[in-house]
């Protein structure tokens, strides 16, 4: 058995594989109604949101260019809060749409500076939305979400989160925390295949929508609300059926462990991943206090070929870990643990890491 | 079991979904790599070209504004070679994104006019692309593509083709027809759940692509070759892995049942579709001459209660035929045969039909 410790895809429960292999529905029937109705709402429960959820037949970036085409309009000033490769992708999407992006950029490792953000949104009054990332995959950091919103809110900016790698396993009050439009990917802390993305968004960000002129078809939420309402639900282009399935499966599994579970589980485990890499001599890239629950990264030390490492992890000890990504690559390598994970599987790849670290060359000081 | 005879989603093999259960893997991993490598392949076979093909994780209307979006700048002339409800589509997602659409609009339930493309085409010089359905779903109509193409050829224009229904049940060979952009969808006659979208582009797609300037980012072609084409080929976002596998299957069970073999089926199950319609004593609604082979559309005639014919052949004989959609609807109903379907499959349905049809107030004269 493979132990696949990447940020994404993650290993899924065997309840939702098998709800994978159920034969096709008709996507507009009554019966695949009541299942996207009762997904919604348990996505609802676990955003802690009011507002509306849809889901996308997409991975997750399809999701970040959803929510910026609905919100957006081409000339519009936007501040990207960027702590990494991910958070570069949001901001290059606005751009690409046509979108004026003023880059708030932090050293890679490092959490976003609120105070920061708050002399940016200061100095240019013409900003219209902030994007910022929740949790940072090719990092591993968590942003202070709650007081990014606070600053954005301050000046009352529309706010556009990136919560991929963060919902379902970090705690993310969408509404506590005013999120207006907030996004997340099935491959992540859902424990499901890729294939879809889930989108929240709230008033303010509905009222952007009715003014926003970006082009969008595939992606139009006023759509997506219209057949969402219908007496059947549906959705408007037909949906990934099977892993709305499986995700059917992996919200009730979700539930009943119950949010604050999971949140605390994520941070158990984390803490195990992080304690288990200094035990091993090795240092942590992101600061402690913003390191990531759902993903450690790691620094490649002195001597380390983190290639050969991470190939002999994989094909001596079936461990699959991550490098690190563009120039971050042979730097650090990350431990993916969000989703269907526990301490034991940390004690597995720490284990794996102890053995092949040597034969890669790292001599522990 | 359910008999699931609507025009996709369509039935999946019990190897497909098999395929569905099998755990997560690194889609950046070298094993992924020759996954999609082998599937690429295997797609361009029976895409019958040399051209390239992507693999686009979003149902098939997500293909379409890709095929769009990456062909095409706001402002370019377009003619729109309307049949159906599909075709309709097609043409906002061009608008959508700043076309100016010529549309060429047919009756419903006819084909195309080749001539009167050719017309179009020369009233007006500055047309870049012209747009075309080859397989109508929402009328059960095949368009002469290769005509279509020809005229359109013959004049130079970017031919962009929606063969979301058509492309692997019936013929299409894309390369000797010269279409330049091909979208198929993975729900259609490929056997596999919905989820992914499948993109030819030959070398014209690619002219235009250099200078097409509507706005993409998750559509963009030129990543997905980039990604393709690494040493371990990737997709620029995470895929719908689950998908991906069980195409694989589909398709090597298409391989071995051949092209011609699968065409000449599904030629032979229409067949038996319109023949069984016609013995009941209802009339077919698309001219026989073009009328599809992957879905049979119906007249609901004088005095029957369609929405009560569905209903009944739903809850007491598991058998779901899809009725029409907007201006159709209440006057059409549509058999869906594509796919993994045999003449048995539409004994079954018309059987039924025989049944009810009385029930729900069809007297035949």
């Amino acid at each position: 058995m493979e132990h696949l410790r990447i940020p994404g895809p993650t290993p899924c429960p065997a309840d939702v594989l098998q709800a994978m292999t159920r034969q096709m529905i008709n996507h507009r029937g009554v019966e695949f109604g009541q299942i996207l109705n009762g997904v919604t709402a348990k996505l609802k429960q676990l955003f802690q949101t009011k507002g509306d959820v849809f889901l996308l037949t997409s991975s997750g970036t399809g999701g970040l260019e959803a929510a910026i085409v609905n919100t957006l309009s081409p000339g519009d000033k936007v501040l990207s809060v960027s702590i990494g490769v991910f958070g570069e992708r949001f901001a290059t999407i606005a751009e690409q749409f046509g979108a004026e992006v003023t880059p708030l950029r932090f050293e890679w490792g490092k959490a976003a500076d609120v105070d920061a953000v708050r002399r940016a949104l200061k100095a240019e009054p013409k900003i219209k939305a902030v994007l910022a990332t929740h949790n940072e995959t090719s990092t591993g950091v968590t942003n202070d979400l709650a007081s990014i919103s606070s600053a954005a809110k301050e000046f009352d900016k529309l706010l556009v989160v990136d919560a991929i790698s963060s919902l379902g396993s970090i705690n993310l009050p969408v509404d506590d925390w005013h999120c207006d439009v907030v996004v997340t990917g099935s491959q992540k802390g859902w424990m499901v295949p890729p294939g879809l993305a889930m989108v929240s968004m709230n008033q303010e960000a509905w009222q952007a929508q009715a003014s926003a002129t970006m082009p969008r078809f595939y992606w139009d939420f006023a759509q997506a609300k219209n057949y969402l309402e219908r007496a059947t639900a549906q959705t408007p282009w037909t949906p990934a059926i099977s892993t709305i399935f499986a995700l059917s499966v992996s919200l009730e599994m979700m539930l009943k462990e119950g949010l604050p579970n999971i949140v605390a589980r994520h941070a158990r485990v984390a803490q195990a991943a992080r304690d288990g890499i200094k035990s091993l001599g090795l240092s942590l890239f992101a600061k402690e206090s913003h390191a990531s629950n759902t993903v450690t990264s790691v620094r490649s030390p002195d001597g380390l070929d983190t290639a050969k490492m991470l190939k002999i992890l994989r094909e001596e000890h079936q461990v699959v870990l991550a490098g690190g990504q563009q120039t971050l690559a042979g730097k650090i390598f990350r431990i993916g643990h969000l989703g269907w994970v526990t301490e034991d599987d940390i004690e597995i790849a720490i284990s794996a890491l102890k053995v092949v670290l040597p034969q890669a060359g790292f001599r522990a000081s």
